[in-house]
Formats: C-alpha cells, structure tokens, sequence
C-alpha cells in the first residue's frame, strides 16, 4: 500500500512545464513531523536548499513543496524571496505556520520560477491530497526520469508495524549531481531527532553517495526524512534496539531508489556493480572504484558490450591510490579477466558477460582488507541527445 | 621544411594494424643525441615507459622506434621482453648500442605485441630512413587521429639559426590519458641537459597539462626531446641568455601540438577556452577550469550549442574549491551571461557565441590574482561510436 498513516500528498500540473506535465507535488503530514535532511555539498546551493537548510533547523516539517522543471539556482535573492513567498501562501492556505513549510526544486538552472503559475495552482494541490496521493506526488517531482521511484519497507517494533516509503527522483546517472536527485522518506515510527540523523546520514552513504560517481553533487541534490510519529510506539533512539532494525529499512529503501535512478540513468542500457576489495582503506577503494565507475572509456565499453578490461586496469591506475597492479586481480562477475599483471584467461570466457544488462566487475587488489563499491551505468549516444537538448 | 639536420626518419606498415596502414615509425639521429623526456604518471605503466624511463638516464639517444596499434600495456615481463628484443634487433641493424634506442607504443591495452611481424619490418624502416621522413613518421604513429599533428620554429642563435619541429599524436580530448598522448620533438640546438629537463617540463606544464582534463594520464603517455647539436652554437644552459627564448618555441610547438590534439578530438566539433581568473591559487584556477572543463552536461551543452550558462556555474560549485559565486562573473568571449548571482544580460546577446567553432568561457572570481585556463571539446554521440567500437 502506498501510504503512511497521517501523511498526505498530491500532484497536479500547474503549467511550468509545457504540455500539462505534472510538475507540482506536496507531502503534507496531519501533524508537524520530524525532519532530517542531507543537502548537496556544492557551494552553488539553489534557493530552497538555502531555504530548507535554515528551516530543518527547528526540527520539525509539516509539509514539503516540490516543483520540476526549473531549480531555481542562480536566481540570487529574488529566488528566495519567490521561494519564501510560495511557502508561506502555501502555509496560509494549509492553515499552519510558514516555518513548517519547506521548498524543493529541481529543474533548468538559472531561471526565475513562475511565481504567480505556481500559487494560481497551490489551492487545488491542498485540494487533491489524498492518503494514497504518492503515485501523483512521484510522478510530478520527474524531470528526464522514465518513471517513477518508489520503495517501502515494514518493520515490528514490539506488536506494531511501522512503515517506511521513499520517493526518489534522478536520472543523471553519469553525472547525478547536476542532474538533481531528490528523495522524499516518510514514515509513521516514533524516532528522535538524533536517530534519525544519524540513520539519514549512514544510509545515505551506502546508498546514494554510492551511485554518486566523482562525489559531485547538484546545486539542488536533498533527501528527507519526516517522522510522524502516529505508529505511538515507544521512542527509538540511538540506545534503543531498535535503531539498527530502523537504519536497515532506510538503507534498504535508499538502496532501491538508488538502483532505479541508475537503471533509469539517462540513455543507459546496463547497471554494472564495480567493486574493490583488498584495499589498503576504505577512502582508496572509494577512490578507486569512483575512478573506474566515472571513466568515459569504461563506460563507452559497456555500452559497446566490449570486454576491454584494459580500460577497467589503467582507470585504477590514474586513481590517485598506491598499489602493485601486478598483485592484483580483475574479475568480471565470477571470472578472473586479469592477474600477475596481464590477461589471465581466453577473453571469450568473460566477453559474454559484457551483454548481460547488468554485471559485476571486482578489483582485487593485495594492499590491505578495505573495501567499496560504486554502481555504475554506460555511456550512450542517448546520454548526449538528451543533455544536449535539454531546454529545447 | 620539415627536416633537422642530422635527423632522419621513417614509417612503413608492418602488419600491426589492418588494411595496410602505417603502423612503424623511426626517427633515427646521426650521432647520438642529448635526451629530455615526460613520461605518464599513471601507476600502470606500459613496457615501453619501463624501460624508457631506465634508458633515459644515460641522457643519450640515437633511435626511438614507435609502434602504433598496440600499447604493450598490461602485457608483464613479457612484454617488457618483447619491447627489449625489438630494441635490440633494431640497435644490431642500425649498428649502434642497444642502450641508445627507446620504444614507444600506443593502441589497444593487454595484447602482446607482435614480435616477429615486427622485426621483419625492421630492415624497410630503416631503409626508408630519410631526411625528410617525418611526414611518413607522423603518419605511421596515428590511432584514432584524423590527421596527423607537426609544429616548428626556429630561433636565431647569434648568428645561427636552429630549428625545432614537433610530432604529436592523440585525439582523445575528452580522455587524452588512456587515448595515449605521445610528442616527439627534434632540434639540431646544442642545450644542455639541464636545460632541456627544465625547458621540456616548464613547456608541458603550459601546454599538454592544459589539455589533460582532470589530470588523466594514460599507461602510455610520452614526450620526447632530443638535441643533437648539429647547429654547434655555443652550448645553452640554464643562465644563457638563449634559454628563454628555447623555452618559448618549445612552448609553442607544443602548444600547437596540444591545439590540434583538442581539434582532433575523438568526435569533437567545438575547441573552447576555460579560463578561471582572480582565483586565491593557480591550484584553486586549476581544479575549476579543470572541473568545468570535463563536465558531460558542459560538453553535451556545447555539442548542443545551448548557452546553458548554469551548467559551467554548477560545475565550478564542485570543484572542491571555496569562493564566494554571488560575486564571480561568467563570460562567453567579452559578454557577461552571470553576475552577482543570476543571469546578467538576456541569452540572445551571448547565445550566438556557442554557435561558433571556438570561443572562450571566462569565470572572474574575486578571490585572489591567480589565474589558469584549460582547453577543452565538446562531448559528442561520434565519440561513444569511436570508443564503443574502438577495437572492432
């Protein structure tokens, strides 16, 4: 079921996008819910990011306004002046306090968002809310997305179930980061503020920092995490025995919308694991793993399904990192490729593996017993048609 | 004239590549020749640069023999054996120390090289050795290369006048690394050994560092320098008054060599300047010129010829440096696009600018003094085509 108990939502095209695509969507909580969030790193942060960093700090969210189709980012102060005012309209006519409002966008950079389209749409976005609204809500947070991003999880806290839904948003795959990836989370369980940080932050680090290849991020890159409450179980908090069971599910359904904005990636035909072991730390895996995820060279080959492992040893080698390339192994799944510093079997035995939609490629090295791993997607001449036209 | 006194050069097609096309190159001098050289700073190193790197210690050279085709990367000690064995059958032909000559390679990583074909090709290249050989040796040493890549200058020594030519290949712009780079400079100019170190390194630095977006390197990456004196000037060193002025045409043949490697490159149609200005570092006008300049949606975005201004604004946002972006200024050839934080003046008066097939993008910070540039292209679907396809 595609709902949490207490929280709402809705989306409707209000006319920033042409062709009446829905482009507006809220998430409403009956009763102001915890937040936490995880925003973009980039020093160029979009107008709600400014805004909603200052907001998160009084902990506590009741609704989420999100727009497609512009990001509001570089707009200067008139983009959170408009942003600011379409909050608290929003807030007026939701009857709550404005500071419980907090706006996202994500869209064409540089643009001013239109301000009067928007609030001309607010009221029958409060008039469509509804307790399964989510499937309208994550259809209108899509920008080059083919579909819609949605995960759940359910999990007993005593006698009670609580449940946990993500709704993500992204497609940029080769570059996440300025192909904005938002992710809404809602869930009914009673949690601190200091668990749910804590929760946010990790899961977040293994799931979508993993598909966020060269730590780029966008200038609208966010996640949330609104509490309700309304499960009544007992607190969890970063003692509690629960809070492990807790930081699973999220990850779990971060985990997920990860992999659809991979596989969603744009123009991408496969999803491919690169994962590397043995390293000396886990920032050198990272770095290594990052490397060949991020290499154009890798990616052209996998999207030309060409078992050029080459491509795979000299992309470790630039990485920055240390290491005695010919002490280590390369396999494509369960195939050894590479080892003793050359090609260790026929290629014909890992050149089919490159057809499958999706693989893992692992980099053995013998340094030391850290290790990581980055989902990666190829790079397709539809890649290019797509980003070339963008605002066309 | 493309010729050096006391130089002489050759390239013939020995069977390494399909079709007949060239793939054997030798550039021989008549006596030996004082030898300057950058190789790669990947940690996968191919043989050719293993032994390179030992042979270049004596500072003497006679003969480079080049192959293209085939990297000799990742191939272990065989192809560290291999690469010898060529050297050596090359030496007792030419009738001259085998320490004197040095290999070079570049093509497809982690296949060994084909030995035998080779060597039966040995006594035509020499045979073709010519004065005026380095059309066919620059021909010969082309991958993926649509033409092939010659600079020169002269410069008058006292009464005397020197010459210096440089061969250059590469075509990967978008990843000169593991497209292999490779540039062979002659001059019959008596310098000094230390001076060449310094002249050939201060040279790169400004001219194929600025093209090696995101400091890539591939395993085979090389440039070469060689002095033969034949000119018999009063030997340069480093307090002459002729060193600066060597160091300035060395310069500037590899910066027409690096001009044309962006202009070739893989697929590309646009050749554009990232200049970074008023920067607290040359570092910090590094890693921002370097980060616009690799971004995919900057490279789609000129391929689409959309002056998508926010994307070289989110771009330089990740570049891990810190400035303040409300007070930078975005230009495209002399039109601010983006001040105090937004869109400057209306697109129509800078849009026309991406139509062109080179044009400059030029970020003012106001940070500090420093300044650097890099040189880049745009990203476009023939460059998947090359590289998906690159050993079919």
């Amino acid at each position: 079921m595609n709902n949490v108990s207490g929280f709402l939502a809705s989306g409707v095209s209000s006319g920033i996008k042409k062709k009446n695509k829905m482009d507006l969507a809220l998430i409403y909580s009956e009763r102001p819910a915890k937040v936490s969030s995880v925003f973009t790193e980039n020093i160029v942060k979009a107008a709600p990011i400014v805004i909603g960093i200052d907001r998160i700090k009084n902990g506590l969210c009741q609704a989420i306004i999100v727009n497609s189709g512009n990001a509001n980012a570089c707009t200067g102060e008139k983009g959170i002046r408009y942003a600011e005012d379409i909050c608290s309209f929003l807030a007026r006519n939701l009857k709550i306090d404005k500071s419980l409002v907090i706006p996202s966008s994500t869209g064409v950079i540089g643009t001013q968002l239109p301000v009067q389209i928007i609030k001309k749409a607010i009221p029958s976005l409060i008039k469509n809310l509804k307790y399964d609204g989510i499937n309208d809500f994550s259809n209108a947070i899509l920008t080059t997305d083919q579909f819609p991003k949605l995960s759940s999880r359910e999990i007993s806290i005593g006698r009670k179930t609580g449940r946990i839904i993500a709704i993500g948003k992204g497609a940029g795959m080769i570059a996440p980061n300025m192909a904005t990836m938002l992710c809404f989370i809602i869930t009914d369980i009673n949690i601190s503020r200091a668990a749910m940080n804590r929760a946010l932050r990790n899961s977040v680090e293994d799931s979508f920092n993993k598909i966020i290849v060269d730590g780029d991020t966008s200038t609208n890159d966010s996640v949330f995490l609104l509490a309700n409450g309304e499960l009544d179980n007992n607190e969890i908090n970063l003692k509690s025995v629960y809070y492990k069971i807790f930081e699973k599910a999220l990850t779990q359904v971060n985990t997920d919308i990860s992999k659809m904005i991979v596989k969603d990636g744009e123009g991408a035909t496969k999803v491919v694991t690169i994962e590397v072991k043995g390293a000396k730390s886990t920032r050198d895996a990272n770095k290594i793993a990052r490397t060949i995820g991020n290499s154009l060279l890798v990616k052209t080959a996998l999207f030309g399904e060409d078992a050029n492992w080459g491509r795979f040893i000299a992309a470790a080698g630039r990485a920055g990192v240390k290491f005695d390339y010919s002490k280590a192994d390369l396999f494509f799944n369960n195939i050894k490729a590479f080892s003793n510093g050359v090609q260790s079997s026929h290629e014909s035995k890992f050149s089919h593996i490159f057809k499958k939609p999706a693989f893992k490629v692992t980099l053995k090295l013998r340094e030391g017993a850290a290790s990581s791993f980055v989902i990666t997607s190829d790079l397709t001449p539809d890649y290019i048609k797509i980003n070339a036209d963008y605002r066309t």
